[in-house]
């Protein structure tokens, strides 16, 4: 056992675990880049569909390409039969991620990873499903109703908006624009970030040559803790807690007085600042000035203000994402799903590049338990 | 980000990733213990369940607490409605290992992991109810029959080779009793095994907060690919090929000389040798002659002789399970199924052990990919 900067560290912070080509995320924060186009960049000039065939299939698409690309996402959206009736017998009060971990699951069993079936294609089939199957199931338990979810929506953004709010949403022309420009934003920022716990539990189930469907349900149950994914679901509940700026400012200090986390903020890799989340402020912004908010984005900012002077933290992704999705008038506890519907690219992008050249991925631990003892009969213990 | 002296070579080889007090794995070969117990202590003189609770709940049981912990299994053995409508849903031709990953995520579904209830009692019900699951399911496949899974069998080996079997087996007595102690054996085996990549897969998952059944969902998919708990499944795969000792000698020799790789030999720590092969081997042996095989482990006991004199490996704990199993007349691709129903202790173990001094864990990556590049509109691609 060679020996480790990090010692017995859990963690592996700052532990170099593997080779990418996928994405850089620099330390500064000024430096995020999928396969070497800049955050900016892409949510500036690109559609989500065209982040997700740069990460699934490697390359931007043209024009043709992404029409091309686009309806080959709209002919899978259909949910099978058996995932209709599983869905339909999983309580309307189960947890959403633990509902897209089972599809996910499900599916594997449905439509394996077959000898000649490409991991790319599985891919896309899961990226134009998630919204499918969360959304079926969300309906069927709200109102019974098992919904239609093979529409002509062209984006991910638009299908699940449409999914959820209805197509009476789009007579709304300004509001639902605004909405899927956020969401299409939204997923293009989540979409890919190195080696972050849920690709990288991808990564290690793939070193063991297993199948797509397996590497992705691990990276879903992986996304749906607090410290990850669950952050923005958290960050929402936090946020929404309080009726006014100074309420916000008294808790937050009680709050940090007690060494308590604040959700949103923080971030293993960056030192600085989260390069996605100014991105994603603006949009909240906008939305907030359109739906006349005078709470949730004026104590998000006081909430940024405080942990900037009091300890230095800034706002990641999730913080100003939990505003920006409850202004699209998204329930929080879809949040976290969202986050799925668009890192399904970047997962499928490192379990393509971790089998190209795999290696199985295969820790130590420093032992610190009992040394050897002899073992007392049962009749005497 | 600190530097590491595996660089960016993947695998994390020899890298020290968190303490453990749970178990030692000496590279040497001559010293796997569970809690300071040796596995030959613990396979000569207890029995699964006391390693289980060993494992889960910590201590080894005394006889009344044996007994207890075995009525608490038996009463956790029944399939929910939902469940067994999903198995009944699911193809007979899926992959067993699919069956057990979805088993597990569905039932996260159905009996959450809520507030106020104790990790050790789902570990205790997923222990339980894994044989039921995939014996459900393959026997609703196989003939149509909804077989009654809560069974008075005292053990967990007992359990899964009457379901499988039927009761018939136990009138022959002899052979019952070998094949039910070589399963229970076997189980005390395969039990734990410090940070494998199943293992690492379910702390990782662990260190976001996430939730129990979603880092055992991770180590299902994980320790279902052919480099980890595939390998028992892929080593009876190539054993059955041969129809005599010089069969296997001639193609064993040209699989070495084409590098290709020869399933159930070598590991990522042992060095030396693998301390549980020689246990089950000698399992696997007392059943041949019980059974008068005269090829299987033959060819078997040849493979181990040609990988130590061409390449100095040596079999690990999947090669002999593979003809033990085969002895007990468990159909292969019940194998690696096999390795969860017992695994699940270590792993429950191993997510506790997180649970008490969590830290994310996320490594970072080399970056190898294009350098900052500007994004061309879509329209001139
Ligand atoms: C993201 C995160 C898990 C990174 O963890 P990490 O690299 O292990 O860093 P640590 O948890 O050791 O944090 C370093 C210090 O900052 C503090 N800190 C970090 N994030 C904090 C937060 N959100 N609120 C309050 N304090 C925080 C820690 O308590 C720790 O303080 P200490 O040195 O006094 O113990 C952590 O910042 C966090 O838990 N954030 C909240 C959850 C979240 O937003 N997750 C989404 C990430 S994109
Ligand atoms: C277990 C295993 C994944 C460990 O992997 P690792 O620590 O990354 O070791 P490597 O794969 O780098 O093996 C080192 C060398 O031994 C060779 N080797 C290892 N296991 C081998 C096997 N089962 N058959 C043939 N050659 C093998 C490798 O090809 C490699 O040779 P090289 O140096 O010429 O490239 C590997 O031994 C293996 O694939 N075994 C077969 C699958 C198996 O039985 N898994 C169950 C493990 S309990």
């Amino acid at each position: 056992m060679s020996s480790n900067p990090t010692g017995s560290q859990a963690g592996l912070k700052g532990v170099v675990a593997g080779r990418t080509a996928i994405c850089t995320v620099g330390e500064d924060g000024d430096n995020l880049h999928y396969r070497g186009y800049s955050i900016y960049d892409l949510t500036e000039k690109a559609c989500f569909e065209e982040v997700a065939h740069l990460l699934i299939w490697g390359t931007l698409p043209n024009k043709q390409q992404l029409k091309n690309y686009q309806n080959k996402l709209k002919s899978l959206r259909g949910i099978p039969p058996a995932l209709a009736n599983c869905l339909e017998k999983m309580p309307g009060s189960a947890h959403p991620m633990d509902v897209l971990r089972t599809t996910c699951s499900l599916l594997g069993v449905l439509e394996p990873e077959v000898e000649g079936k490409r991991a790319e294609d599985i891919a896309d089939r899961l990226l134009a499903i998630f919204p499918s199957a969360l959304l079926y199931w969300y309906h069927y338990h709200q109102n019974g109703h098992k919904i239609e979810v093979n529409i002509a929506a062209e984006t991910t953004a638009a299908h699940f908006l449409t999914l959820l709010h209805g197509p009476r949403i789009r007579q709304h022309s300004d509001l639902a624009e605004m909405m899927e420009k956020t969401l299409d934003i939204s997923l293009i920022l989540y979409a890919e970030h190195e080696f972050n716990a849920s690709t990288f539990a991808a990564r290690v189930c793939t070193g063991t040559k297993s199948d797509f469907y397996s590497a992705v349900t691990a990276a879903i149950g992986t996304l749906r803790g607090p410290l990850h994914g669950g952050a923005n679901e958290a960050a929402m509940y936090l946020i929404s807690q309080f009726n006014s700026v100074e309420e916000a400012q008294t808790r937050i200090k009680e709050m940090l007085e007690k060494k308590e986390l604040i959700m949103g903020f923080g971030h293993r890799v960056y030192k600085k600042c989260d390069p996605r989340s100014d991105v994603i402020k603006a949009q909240s912004k906008i939305l907030a000035e359109f739906s006349g908010d005078k709470t949730i984005y004026p104590v998000s900012e006081k909430i940024e203000s405080m942990m900037w002077e009091e300890k230095k933290l800034f706002p990641n992704l999730d913080f100003y994402s939990a505003s920006a999705y409850h202004f699209c008038g998204i329930p929080t506890f879809m949040f976290t799903p969202l986050f799925v519907m668009s890192r399904i690219t970047g997962w499928a992008a490192h379990i393509i590049e971790q089998r190209k050249d795999n290696k199985l991925i295969r820790p130590t631990a420093e032992y610190i338990g009992p040394s050897a003892r002899p073992l007392t009969d049962i009749s005497v213990r």
